[in-house]
Parts: C-alpha cells; sequence; structure tokens
C-alpha cells in the first residue's frame, strides 16, 4: 500500500484520486509519495526536505520551470504535461481566431463598421513546440486549412504538419508565417526563442499567440514591434513578467489581446489531473513506469 | 460560344472567369446568361427583364432570401452556396471560441485579472442548418471534443454529429445546449426559429452564435435574455435590422459580440466564386447540371 501525503492543502480531486487508487493517506514524514498540489516553490522543497521516505512526486502543472532547482534525482518526479494539450490548443485557437477575425477590434464597437479580417484557410501557420499542445493544435490548424509548420527541438515528423524542422531553422520558417503560436517548454534552449530578430523576420500582418512561457517572447522587442504596426497583432495568454503589472505597454496596444493564463483553469482540467494522480498511484504500486515523468536534464 | 453579361459593374474576379471558360461579354440584351455582381435586387429586376433571351442567372450570395420575389421559374437560377462553407463556419467557431473562452471580458481590460472561461470539450453543441456552413462546422466542433447535435428540415444524418433531428424537435434538443450555432437558409419555416420561447429554454450560460440570418432570432427576446444575464452570451454576425442601427440595445450589452455580416468577405471568397463561375459556364455550355442551382420552391 502506497502512503501519500496531498500538500500544502486539501484538494477533493487529489483526495478522491488518492482513495480510488486505494492508497493511503499519510503525514509528509512517512508518505512514499507527494502529490503537490500549491504553487509555491518553497513550500514545495520544505516538504521534500521533511519527506525523508518519499520515492516519489506528483508536480501540479505541465511546465516544471519554477521547480527546475529542486529537481534532484534522489527521487521520481512527475508533471502533468499531456494533460493540458487539448484545452490549451483550444485557447491557443481561439487567440489566432480572434486576432485574425479581428474580434479584439469588433468588442467595444458600437457601429456598423469594421475592417475585414482573415481567414486561417490558407494560411501559413507555424507552430513551435510539439508537446501535448502542439500536438493538439496542429490538425485543429489542417482542419482548418492552414498549412502547418512545426519547430521542435528534434525533427521528428508531426502528423498532420507539412513539414517539421528544427527550432535552430526558425528563421527561414518564420519569413513565411502568417500565424506562429508559441506552445513550448520553458529552457534555457527556448527562452527568448521569439526576439526581435524573429519578430523583424515576420511578413506584415503575421499574428504571434503564446500559451508557453512569457520568457519565450523578449517582451520589450515585441512591444516595439506591436507599436510599429508592422505585426497583425499578438494574443498573449502568458507574459513576461507575469502577472503582467498595470501600466504595462502591452495593455494598452489595440493590437495586443492578453488573457491572464486562463488557458487550462483547474475547472476544465480537474478530472484529467485526477486521473493522472489515480493511474499514477496504481503504477508506483506495481511498478510500472509513470505518466508525465519528468527527464530532470530536458528540463521537462 | 455562351454569351455573358456581368452586371451591375465591372468585376475582375467575374470578368476573368467569363474569360477562362471561353465565354463571351457579351450586352444583357443578347446574352445568355447573367453574372449578377450587385446587390441590389432592383437593379437585379431592371437587368432580368431587359435579358430578353437570357436562360441562366448566377446570383453572388448563398443565401437568395433577398431574390425571392425575382425567382420566376422560366430562367435557371444559381447562387454560391456551398462556397462560404468553410470561411463561415470558422467564423463562427470563432464567435463561438471567443464566447466560451470570454476574450470579449479580456479585451479592454488593463489588468492581471479574469473571469475563467469555458471549454468546447465535452460540451453540448447544437448547428441549425446542414448546408455547407453547417457540414463545415460539425467536424470543428468534434475535433474540439463537443457533442453536436445537428437540426435541420430533414432528419438524414450529418456526418459526425451524435444526432440529426428535424428543427421541429428543436425545444427538447435546446434544453441541453451549451452552444447554439444558427447556420440555416432564411425562409418562412425558418424564420424566426430562436425566439423568446427558444431563448427560454436553453440552459443557464449557454451562448447562441448566429452567422444564418438575423431574422432568424427574434431581436427583442434576444436583447431581454442578454439583459437579463441567463444566457452566457450571444455572437451575431448577423442581425435584424441590418445593418444593425447606432444605438441598438445590442451595441451596448456586455455579453454580445456583433460582427458586421464580415464572416465571408469578398477577399476570403473571390477564388471559390471566380471557379464557379467558370465551372457553371462550362456546364451550361455542355448542358450540364449547375452547381448551386436554387430551388425556387424551398427558397434556397
Amino acid at each position: 500500500v502506497v502512503r501519500v501525503a496531498v500538500l500544502p492543502h486539501r484538494e477533493p480531486w487529489a483526495d478522491a484520486a488518492v482513495a480510488a487508487a486505494g492508497s493511503v493517506p499519510s503525514a509528509v514524514e512517512q508518505a512514499d509519495a507527494l502529490v503537490w498540489v500549491g504553487e509555491s516553490p518553497a513550500g514545495l522543497d520544505a516538504a521534500r526536505r521533511a519527506g525523508r521516505s518519499l520515492r516519489w512526486i506528483q508536480l501540479p502543472a505541465a511546465g516544471v520551470d519554477g521547480y527546475l532547482d529542486l529537481l534532484d534525482p534522489a527521487v521520481r518526479w512527475t508533471s502533468m504535461k499531456g494533460i493540458y494539450g487539448a484545452v490549451v490548443a483550444e485557447h491557443a485557437l481561439a487567440l489566432a481566431l480572434a486576432g485574425f477575425r479581428r474580434l479584439h477590434e469588433a468588442v467595444g464597437r458600437r457601429g456598423w463598421d469594421a475592417p475585414v479580417g482573415r481567414t486561417l484557410h490558407g494560411a501559413r501557420a507555424v507552430v513551435l513546440g510539439a508537446g501535448s499542445i502542439g500536438s493538439a493544435l496542429v490538425p485543429l490548424l489542417t482542419a482548418l486549412g492552414s498549412e502547418v509548420t512545426v519547430l521542435r527541438r528534434g525533427d521528428e515528423p508531426v502528423d498532420g504538419a507539412a513539414l517539421t524542422t528544427t527550432l535552430d531553422r526558425r528563421f527561414a520558417v518564420l519569413a513565411h508565417a502568417d500565424l506562429v503560436v508559441v506552445a513550448l517548454a520553458l529552457t534555457p534552449q527556448t527562452e527568448g526563442v521569439i526576439g526581435g530578430a524573429e519578430l523583424a523576420a515576420l511578413p506584415a500582418g503575421a499574428w504571434l499567440v503564446n500559451v508557453g512561457r512569457g520568457r519565450h517572447v523578449d517582451t520589450p522587442a515585441l512591444v516595439d514591434a506591436l507599436q510599429a504596426g508592422r505585426l497583425g497583432g499578438a494574443a498573449l495568454d502568458v507574459t513576461d513578467p507575469e502577472p503582467l503589472p498595470d501600466g504595462h505597454p502591452l495593455w494598452s496596444l489595440p493590437n495586443c489581446i492578453v488573457t491572464p493564463h486562463v488557458a487550462s483553469p483547474t475547472s476544465m482540467v480537474e478530472a484529467s489531473m485526477a486521473a493522472r494522480v489515480r493511474s499514477n498511484l496504481l503504477r508506483f504500486a506495481s511498478g510500472q513506469p509513470l505518466d508525465g515523468e519528468v527527464d530532470v536534464e530536458l528540463g521537462y
């Protein structure tokens, strides 16, 4: 029987998953496994130190960039990667379509006039990242008639993409992109992957959507590009800094849509997270590989 | 050789289609066929009367509700039905996602707080109409994980829909709808199909999207429902009256998104319209059935 601590607070979906797996709730000092449902890396660090018998820690998000310093290989670490793909891809599509169809200009308008938008049909879309978000987004874009190129660390082809190539070849691809969607994990290799040079390489009128992490994009360079009006616009669910402070220039740019990191709120993924925890508890108990295991070297 | 008039003005895409089909531009008085590219039924009526040798008239839109009085069976009438499906379905999806993801509330906000939206994953979507728009929309919604019911005149099943049934059974279906999309042709049978009783039947929080015609929806009843706040909201590309006049209550409702009939601007469909005209000219010349032939009895 696996003894499991759920910290730093009671969380009904996690408690239910523990019960459904036949595991036993436990104080962290006696626990074999920790299901961490909080947001504070410092809090996790304290729990990790108190949990001397821990052999496995389940993290609450898909991206573990906030926890990298804690990922010691003495225990196994799993994230929620894979859980969020469909709903985050949906949010990315909503943002792309809002920009292409100029819904940000229609909202708040009070008269029967509006600029004509564009269609994703026949558009060239570039998706950065081939994790669960990118993999879910590609078929949505191709269903709308876009030609999709995927940029990723390796060049293993992604189903449905017209071309899959590596991130280091991004300039040649971005030069013909109507839409760019960032859906990468944040690592030292991907931080700032969309900088001033990349933005300058985009055709006039292109849209940038970010559902990865704010630090994938060079924010001051993006502000400059949006102020210059050469891009169609940017739609961001993640920002740098985050939360985006009041008075930040991104708030007042008419060609920028900001949503406050709501692509995958808990309400949308709770059932999937509970299923991941339950299934991993069963797998842990029987010595099977865990879902969402973090590669500590790669950082995701 | 087919003699073709393009009226009421020169239209480069139509002229190119006539040339590509090997047809001969002609004054309407001598023409076998008329490609009407204008918006005024009165202008079309005058051209129709002048064109005594006309045997076929190609209309410029998918919906012919504005021309019903003119559709005399002495000539053949074709519309652009089928041309607009993909791009109008895309606009409907953009509107639905904007509503579900509450982008209309994010736009214009200047601080890091926003209500959490909902996802189409697992949502119950109802599509009214199984023409080219509805048929294109169903697979997009199912790709996002919605369960789709189609309501149409007959009950021939639509590919991908969990259920296809007839419009007269709409109350039972609407009572469980998270999203309702109107994509019908406007006929006496479909006018006002979403009235006060239908809106009252919807669950709290449901969204209504209209990409059909404004008169499919009872506008005063919709305004009441939106003001009452029981619906999630409405997103309308078509209105009644249209254009929606300045000062109309729909303009100022925070849970209503209005786009000014821009789901399928000419720029998005010009190539497809030219292909329809060219292909129909070739078909007409060789006595084959025409694409988009209007059923004068049905009115579409």
